[in-house]
């Protein structure tokens, strides 16, 4: 047994020893993007204001507003879970029966509170909010979304958010993105933004999302919130079709705790101000797919880099699955398991941890056709390890913040990929502090 | 938010400033059963040895024999892990052979290393330490059942185990349970052992049972290995019905980190020394069972207080829900959560994460008919927090070491009972430390 101090106890203890002279509020994690809050484009149709109600936090914004001309086109996906709150459950109802762009559309997102198990009140607040919000900036109360994250089973202090929206109204300005991704932030510790242009014909059309989330991360979306606001013209079906379909490789594809929240909100506003009309399979569709595509997996990695007490980011590759759903089943097992997780977190090529991952998933394995790489060393095959494995370098590879670990599994076709990050001493004591 | 340092980060800045002062070798869990190993009865035609083989940890115990006469009946329940390793794969094929008592049996069992994913040589090392146990011992191989816990993907040094082979038979004795239970130890902080004695007729029946295990712990059992031994006389087939029946409400009822292990074994070798036959639907039958039931219960909930970094013992409660599957999926969903484990740590009676859990666990649930208790404290119904519930009182009872959290779903009859421990930096230190 190797006893000496781990890399997750020194780290721990170095945070400890930090924090006496640091100022107050949380570090950035050491896996946010480089360059910091990334130069969003300008989408035509959308404005975009932050303030400060004091939901429940000081000195900072925590109520975001986006206002959508008429003919936008609204998407969404919310969390499958069953005790999902107020906004969410009211989001879903509004969504199923919008009858799309004759007016505009607003989404409005308070931090702080999340309205979730809040009985009978909960539902009385979401409208007490979309109905002012419908007074000041004048889109129907039926077209104004919202979402709260934050503390739960709380009375959601709506008169504070109803107070301050004719100002945010009055402060509403195209590419405030910034602005609104720090107002919905709870526990991460960056904004979360990612933006592309691309050319239909003779237009650009530009995408610009912003995220919210960093614990409670799981499959089905954790508590993150997402909007996507694009100038595109293109149909509701079409639209949402494309967005569930991608949600399942992007936001579906990360994890950081299991853990999925009662929150999760993914909304894709579109103004239809640029460009042609985008028609199902044409070449246009293909194009503006993998741009929302790219928005999404950035914003959604982003949240991985963002998860409580990361110090590592993990991609797992899983492919030769005897199906899509297996390769699902083993890298969801791979990455939430706590003993990878912890080994990832001590930099230790653990990789007896990964087969007892791929043993527990309940997907079809073989011991003796699995095969298991570290980045590019093949650690594992024939059911034993490899005989080309050397242990410093697997230890070596171990200590970059980046990480990709890759199983085959030598039954079939299933590959699918997803992320997570490591298990340290701060997710402890984040979560054993902080009220969520 | 409260930034005050939390409980978990008090304990575990407790235990590095306590680790200086210390000797080696990790503490005790706070939670182990007072009193130490308890005082177990005499098996009739079971004997006990244990010794040093030097497998990997050096001055200590490290295999444990135990020799049941002729007419002995063995019953055993292994992980379903489908990268189970070698020891258990040779058990499982040996179970479902076995003619039963006509000779005697043997169980051998090493710790620091547990012969997983090591290729063809893995069972070339089970078949060379049960040869060596038949020839020293005079019982036959194919009635030599072995296991193997610590270190995955190393190659079992198994002459060690061989060399000392006819030292341990000349050391058997009746009992010593005691010191077998310590010898399988890996990181467990304390030996686990539980008996019973029933009348039967005129008769008194043993049964004696020792444990180990403490991380990687979860439904389908762990890295746990379970040997219980009884004179009862018992016909196989109603023995093993009996022992897979009562698996699922003590050692698939307990979880300390959802990880499931590749050597899981649970092995009851029957003497058939005392008391009358036991029939199937007798009286007798229901007395055993229950006394049997008593002992797996007792050995699983101490596995679950050894739980790797534990300061708290939880039992989850489940009752209201649609159907059994259902209760179940709800209480490991609640026993799983990190967030709800790190709650517990952080004596946070933070029922907004167990909503959560309930949430995310795929089983019907209705928000407005779910219930929450902790403890005696109703702190959820109707949809929210109860009218009744005062924080302080929550917060009071959280402090205790052990705590049961209720959850009735208002929808049917299923109801479930499950035990997990909160989670605490001492996991994470072990983890990202330990190598299993």
């Amino acid at each position: 047994m190797r006893r000496q101090m781990s890399r997750a106890r020194r780290l721990h203890k170095a945070a400890q020893q930090s924090k006496v002279a640091k100022p107050v509020g949380p570090k950035v994690s050491p896996l946010a993007p480089v360059g910091g809050f990334p130069m969003l484009p300008i989408v035509k149709g959308v404005s975009i204001s932050a303030g400060a109600a004091g939901v429940r936090y000081r000195n900072r914004n925590d109520v975001m507003l986006a206002v959508m001309v008429p003919g936008t086109v609204m998407a969404g996906v919310t969390t499958r879970s069953s005790t999902r709150s107020a906004p969410v459950l009211d989001c879903e109802a509004k969504l199923a029966l919008d009858v799309g762009g004759e007016v505009g559309a607003a989404i409005v997102v308070n931090s702080g509170n999340s309205n979730a198990f809040t009985g009978a009140g909960g539902f009385a607040s979401v409208k007490a909010v979309a109905q002012a919000v419908a007074d000041a900036t004048g889109v129907p109360e039926a077209r104004v979304f919202s979402s709260s994250t934050g503390v739960i089973g709380e009375a959601l202090p709506h008169d504070r958010i109803v107070a301050v929206l004719e100002s945010l109204n009055a402060g509403l300005k195209p590419g405030a993105f910034d602005a609104g991704a720090r107002a919905i932030m709870t526990t991460d510790t960056y904004p979360k933004g990612s933006g592309r242009e691309i050319s239909l014909g003779d237009a650009t059309v530009k995408i610009a999302g912003i995220a919210k989330g960093s614990g409670m991360i799981a499959p089905d979306m954790g508590t993150m919130l997402v909007y996507i606001f694009t100038d595109a013209r293109i149909d509701q079906p079409q639209l949402q079709t494309m967005l569930r379909s991608l949600t399942d490789t992007s936001f579906n594809a990360i994890t950081v705790d299991s853990d999925t929240s009662t929150s999760d909100t993914l909304l894709v506003a579109a103004t239809g101000m640029a460009g042609p009309q985008i028609m199902p399979g044409s070449a246009d569709a293909d194009v503006f797919r993998e741009a929302l595509s790219d928005v999404m997996t950035d914003l959604a990695q982003q949240v991985v880099r963002d998860g409580e007490g990361a110090t590592k980011f993990l991609e797992v590759r899983v492919s030769g699955a005897a199906s899509e759903t297996d390769a699902r089943k083993v890298a969801m097992s791979v990455a939430n398991s706590p003993l990878v997780k912890t080994a990832v977190a001590g930099e230790d090529p653990n990789w007896g941890r990964v087969v007892m991952a791929v043993g527990k998933s309940g997907a079809a394995a073989d011991r003796d056709k699995l095969s298991i790489w570290f980045g590019p060393h093949i650690v594992a095959e024939n059911g034993w390890v490899s005989p080309e494995y050397r242990e410093d370098l697997g230890a070596a590879y171990m200590r970059q913040p980046e990480l990709v670990l890759r199983v085959d599994l030598g039954l079939g076709n299933g590959t699918t990929t997803v992320w997570t990050c490591d298990l340290t001493h701060d997710y402890i004591s984040i979560n054993a502090d902080y009220r969520s």
